[in-house]
């Protein structure tokens, strides 16, 4: 569904954007780490530092809600030439252990130094996004 | 609604991202320039390449649908420590002209000189988002 082009930017992205529905349907969003095996999305409700217990994170509350999101991963700079963005829209759902949770875990920690220090303890909470849908967009023909 | 310490970065970030609804109700985002007058937040339908007609990009067809939009300024770095975002959820409407248009158009070009080359023509197609919900969040107490 990915054009190959677009694969080192979306694996090598470091931050991307995930939207999620309110209850009431209303768009909700928040920056996100991720990694990508090239099939799935996932991301990992972590230690950073949060004021709020995980399974009282909107992302959370909401997915289980309403599985229904989208992942937007885009490159910004001055020269508007060199824009570039691919959009995922799917449906996420929660791992909180087994294989697919460690695996993605290995994912995240080798994109991510920083997990080394902040880790993603098993049971733990970890969004995974199957895609339905994926834009890929360029500025640059 | 705007904690004061996140105005300089909401009004200096450079892009922010733009959820709507598609006609089923799925979360749909692109990457947006942006400017705000303090209360409102205004966007361009501009003369950036597009292989869309304006009225036909997804985010126009969206708004006019359902305005329910969410709009998220944030900074990533490599030290965590230094996250923040604010999320602006809302209503969005087009305008096509007029002062507010005008005002709007004042705003992005004070901010981005690459309007200068990529107009911003009268009538056009500005998106404006009035918040209902702002959210302002930072690692760092």
């Amino acid at each position: 569904m990915l054009p190959g082009e677009f694969e080192p930017f979306v694996r090598g992205s470091r931050v991307a954007r995930l939207a999620t529905l309110d209850p009431s349907g209303h768009p909700h969003m928040v920056p996100v780490c991720y990694a990508t095996d090239g099939h799935a999305y996932y991301s990992a409700i972590d230690a950073k530092p949060k004021r709020t217990p995980p399974e009282r994170l909107r992302r959370v509350r909401n997915i289980r809600a309403n599985p229904r999101v989208a992942l937007l991963i885009d490159h910004y700079e001055e020269d508007w030439r060199r824009l570039r963005y691919v959009l995922v829209q799917g449906q996420a759902e929660l791992l909180a252990e087994g294989a697919e949770f460690r695996s993605a875990r290995e994912l995240l920690l080798a994109k991510y130094p920083q997990y080394a220090t902040v880790p993603l303890a098993e049971p733990g909470l970890m969004i995974k996004i199957t895609p339905e849908r994926v834009v890929a967009w360029s500025a640059e023909p």
